[in-house]
Parts: structure tokens; sequence; C-alpha cells
């Protein structure tokens, strides 16, 4: 089932995309009468044990008052109740771009998931423009895996990680490499304000393998990540496992769970993002999430 | 003024804390019968502009029956909306002894402030037990100034930086050491739950001067760390021009500013925390946070 937040207009609410567009969407506030587990996004993962055999019976046969087209699509998760996890360099040839990039020969993988975070207030939703600041002179994608956690759990074992995974999504990482370098630690290069486009919506778990999964990055029409979530370094239940030790999941956790080679900084010459260009970033299974760039 | 989070049998409430100690409160909830903008510390700071008046009037001379003793006192804010923004190396002496325990001659401080995050699930509240985690062999104390957000603002020039400061209160940024390394970026050392004691109550900003005041850390009994805030590399108006750069502060948002020399790893040989063990963290002007180690 693929869980969307949209705007119709009359604000945030829940629904089910019923093509493969998002067209056409299942209002769940309408369905359900207003009813609070379909409020919001985050009120949805909560209440999904409880909720989930209603939802898939009113997507099976939509009630047509509940019908709506044309909305427009907002970030799944429009305002996470914390920041959004990220795993850094989980593609070996990402990390060997990024080496040669700096003169350096390939290297091993780092010995562990280097986690760092993306404040609420970087996320935003479909075709909703990433912002170029001017102390960002070197803005750069980075399309990925996100990872929508379910039941919460505390020192989660890799064997029981995907019990704890409601759904999957789309990421951009959208990145600040001087700030990123500049500042030490990655957080400044990755925080700014509508850095982290997600969306279009979430795949629940139970309809997505996401072992193998291709994820592409177009700019401007030009293909330039071409990779697959075969090739992570820490796959996915390692990632939740060293995630969890000693550390709270809750639902409605995001995990972005890195990107794979072809990044911007990385080219000879290095190529940055700009007002007026256009990011496409796909994850098969799951669909395309376009974010326009525009000066802020 | 001090202004409180507590619980009295009733729920988390907010306060004023009207003696040295937190054992005489105004309960703000009794005292404006209610009122939406006295029922959490985030939703008195947001309205802070309009209601401060009244809750000064209030304290000045408190009603009998809004009266409180006895009160446990949690952390001011909480749950805060989003991670905890912190900052990494900001004083010499601190940089310079982590750099001799390594065996290295003392280098210049770093370009940038060094922005990290710790998660809502990290805060404690005073007296609230920090835990300590099998996979975490090597737990130190920070105690570190913390500022709290007022009024919103993104790109704040440093001249207008205290404009934009609602108050102060300790924090204790507990660290895995080890696992701060292993993982490369410091989120995975410095995330654990329970591992961001606050408290114990926020100062309002017309009430303390941040300038120079003595910060010192105290485990059981033995002074650890003794600095003063006039000590930052990076001063307050600094950290938040830089952090605000294309990053949008939001009231009630927490920034941890780092902590001085005297640190456990940084001894010879390193003393770490154990179950048992009690850090006392002091700031000049605010009070004392005070922190056991229990085993999780």
């Amino acid at each position: 089932m693929r869980l969307v937040t949209f705007d119709a207009g009359a604000g945030a609410r829940t629904g089910v995309v019923l093509d493969e567009t998002g067209a056409s969407i299942l209002d769940l506030t309408a369905a359900s009468g207003g009813a609070a587990p379909f409020a919001t996004m985050l009120a949805l993962i909560a209440a999904w044990p409880e909720v989930k055999a209603q939802v898939t019976d009113w997507a099976a046969a939509p009630p047509a008052a509940a019908m709506v087209t044309g909305a427009k699509l907002l970030a799944p998760i429009p305002r996470p109740a914390k920041n959004v996890f990220c795993v850094g360099r989980n593609y070996q040839a990402h990390i060997n771009e990024g080496l040669k990039a700096r003169g350096a020969p390939p290297a091993p993988p780092p010995p562990a998931p280097e986690f760092f975070t993306k404040p609420p207030t970087a996320v935003i939703g479909p075709d909703e423009p990433s912002l170029h600041f001017p102390i960002n002179d070197a803005m750069d994608y980075e399309v990925e895996l996100a990872l929508i956690i379910g039941a919460p759990g505390r020192d989660i074992p890799a064997a029981k990680a995907f019990d704890h995974i409601f759904g999957y999504t789309i990421g951009n990482d959208v990145t600040g490499r001087r700030l990123q370098r500049k500042h030490g630690q990655w957080f400044k290069g990755k925080g700014l304000d509508a850095s982290c486009p997600l969306g279009p919506w979430i795949v629940t778990a139970d309809a997505l393998d996401p072992s193998d999964l291709q994820l592409t990055m177009v700019v401007n029409g030009e293909p330039r990540q071409d990779s697959r979530t075969s090739n992570m370094i820490f796959p996915i239940p390692f990632l939740i496992e060293s995630l969890s030790g000693g550390l709270t999941l809750e639902p409605g956790d995001i995990i972005l769970t890195g990107t794979p080679h072809g990044v911007g900084y990385a080219m000879d010459p290095p190529r940055y993002l700009k007002a007026g260009d256009v990011m496409e970033a796909s994850v098969e299974g799951i669909g395309t999430l376009r974010t326009p760039v525009a000066d802020a």
C-alpha cells in the first residue's frame, strides 16, 4: 500500500495512493469521519497495527465520497518529531569517488556506520524547491532509500530489524559540500532548511523487498547516480541494530541509508546545483521524488 | 526569573521557581486556570512576549492557591520538538587535553564550530539516572551552558543573537567515548538514551549575563571540570550566527555550547563513569544539575 500526506485545499491529510502517479487518492480523513488515528501520518503509523485491516478494506473498495484527485502531495511526514537519522559512506563506489576527487587512493569501508542527522526544518515534500543559500557554494544531491520505523525498540537485533520497519520512501540528502568539510562534523553541511526532500509517499513494508532496488538520480534530465541497494556496505538489518544500540527508535522515525556513487562533487570538474536545476530521485518500487532548486 | 517544568502528582506542569532550591514553585497552570500558553514550556516560550508581564506579576505576589512545594523537577523541556543542537570542541584547554591523551601536541582551534545533535530520547531531568549501556564502555561527562531559543530566525547576525535567546539552563553532554570514535561522526556516541540531562530550570535571558560564568563538574564529590564561559573559542553570538546560517532556529530549540577541560577520558589513566556514580554539573547563576548513573 502507498500512504501519502496530501493537501487538497483542506490542509494536510493522510491518504492511500490508488494509481501509479498519485493523481487518485483515498482520503482517510473523509473515509474515517475524521477519526484521530488517521489525522496525521505519525498518528497513522502509531495506530497501524489496529487500523491496517480497515485501511486495506477502504483501499480495495474506495467509498466514492472519499476519493480525491489532483491534490498537492506533501512530505509523507511533513514535520518529524525529531531529526532525520542519516548514514554516511555506505556504498563503496561512493567512498572511492570521494577519495579520488581528493587525490587519494581507494580505501576500505569505515569500521562502523557513520550516523548524523538532518533537522525537521530541512524536510520538504515532492516538487517543493530545495533552497540554494549564498553560504552554500557547493550544493549537491544524494538519492537514498529512506526507512520509516513502525514498532518502537531499543537494542534491536539484526534478525528482528524488519519487524520494526513500517515502510519505505525516497530521501534526497541535499548537502553543502564545503560547509560539510569546514565544520568538521557533517551536521552544518547537511542541516540547512529545505535540504531533505522526502516522498512522494510511503510504501508499506509488506509491499516491498528493499534488499536489491535500483536507485537513480537524474539532474536536468541527465543521469547522475545509478546503483542498487544491494551494494550497501552496512545492509538495513545491520543499520537498525547499530543505530538502536542503547538508543530507542520510535514510530515515525526516518532513517536515510546512504547514497551511491555519482554525486556532483566527485565529478571532474565538480558539478554543483544552482537555481533552476531539477533533481529527480527514484527508487525502484517506490517512484520518483522531483525537487527543483531555487535561490533562498 | 527561573522557569521550571515539574510534576507534583498531576503530570508535567510549568512553573516559576521562587527560592534557591526549587522547593517552592508557583504553578502556572493553577495561576492561569489552565490556559493553553502555560500548559507546556514550549507553549510558554512561544507565548512569552505576550505573557511575560502576567507571569512577572504572579511571581511578585504569588496566589496562595497556586503555590506548590516538594514537586519533582523534570527537564525544563521534557520532550524537545527536534534534536538538541550541540557544539564540539569549543574550549582550547579541552582540545589540548584530548590531543595529549592521544599523544599529540596542542593544536589550533577548529576553523568553524563543529555542530552535532542529541535526539529527544536522550533528554532527562534533574536526579534522573543517566544510563550505562553494555555497549558504552567509556561513559564520560561534559558540563555545558545550554541556550534556549525564543524568537525564531534564520541568518541571524551575531549582533542580533541575544534577541533570539529566551534563557539558559545547564546541560550535561554524556558521551560514549569509544562509540564516538568508532562511528566516525559523533552522533552514535552522543545520542544514547538518557545521555542529555537538562535543568534544573531555565533562567530567563533578562536575569543572566552568560559571557563569563563559572561552570563546574563534580563526580562523587570530587571536582573534575572548572572553567568559565569566557573561555569559549566561539562565543555565543558567533555560535548563533554560524548555526542559523541557512537554518531556521525555532522557539524552544536547545543549543549546548561545548565543554571545558577536565573530562574523564583525558585523565591518565582515563576515568569513566559507572553505575552508582553521581555527577553534579553547575553553572554560576543557574544552579546545579545532579545526575546519578545507573545500569541500563
